[in-house]
């Protein structure tokens, strides 16, 4: 498998690494958006999210906590971003579920962007029949 | 608890949902960022992730998988974020733990910085090694 996290989890490319356990790896992003900029990847490998099994998503769930919470006090940043992108349109660079927990100050500058609209009722009542009869078909 | 989120939950604030199991509720984001964007919240209220035991932030893991899928085959996106903000310096605007579906299309424009720097490997191992001490000693 020609996955660079993949070849981490295997100990063939270094990492520095910050938490292991049977399901979930975590160290330091080498193109960090701030210090203590961390990573969070299942070990099995998925390219999204979507494609991720429940258990192992849920595995994924039950570090972050713990993870974010020693991110955060080893930053001592006001605050973080846990962000997961899917595909390269959403930002995904490297082919393998990551979260990133990005320590965040007060204008840091690092995210700005938030570019909300508002949303009818009505529309949002179809938006989420569509969604749900999604999920009840699976 | 003066909490729009704990208001939703308790049916005291109309919501758009689109999924519900005994510890998350996924509603759509009446401000969106693009049409789909969906919020995924714990019922019981805790301001941030580095609060949330464990187990019910892996329930929150373990529902992402589905949800995103359904946004993303509703949405006819090319991809999507997976995004927790927290704290006022990192976005969060409603201090109720929320992860955002954000459906994303090739050049939609929604989020475009990513300020990367990069690291050296002894400052990684560094912060590998803070982050690790204070995992550790929980």
């Amino acid at each position: 498998m020609d996955c660079v996290f993949c070849k981490i989890i295997a100990g063939q490319i270094p990492c520095s690494k910050v938490y292991e356990d049977d399901n979930v790896l975590a160290f330091m992003d080498i193109n960090p958006l701030a210090e203590y900029h961390t990573l969070v990847i299942p070990k099995e490998h998925f390219e999204f999210l979507w494609d991720c099994p429940a258990e192992l998503s849920a595995a994924i769930g039950s570090a972050l906590p713990k993870i974010s919470r020693a991110v955060q006090k080893a930053s001592g940043s006001d605050g973080c971003n846990v962000l997961n992108n899917n595909a390269s349109a959403a930002g995904q660079a490297v082919p393998h579920i990551h979260f990133h927990i990005i320590p965040r100050f007060e204008n840091d500058g690092v995210f700005t962007e938030w570019p909300a609209k508002q949303l009818a009722p009505e529309k949002a009542q179809q938006a989420a029949e569509k969604i749900k009869t999604l999920i009840d078909a699976e």
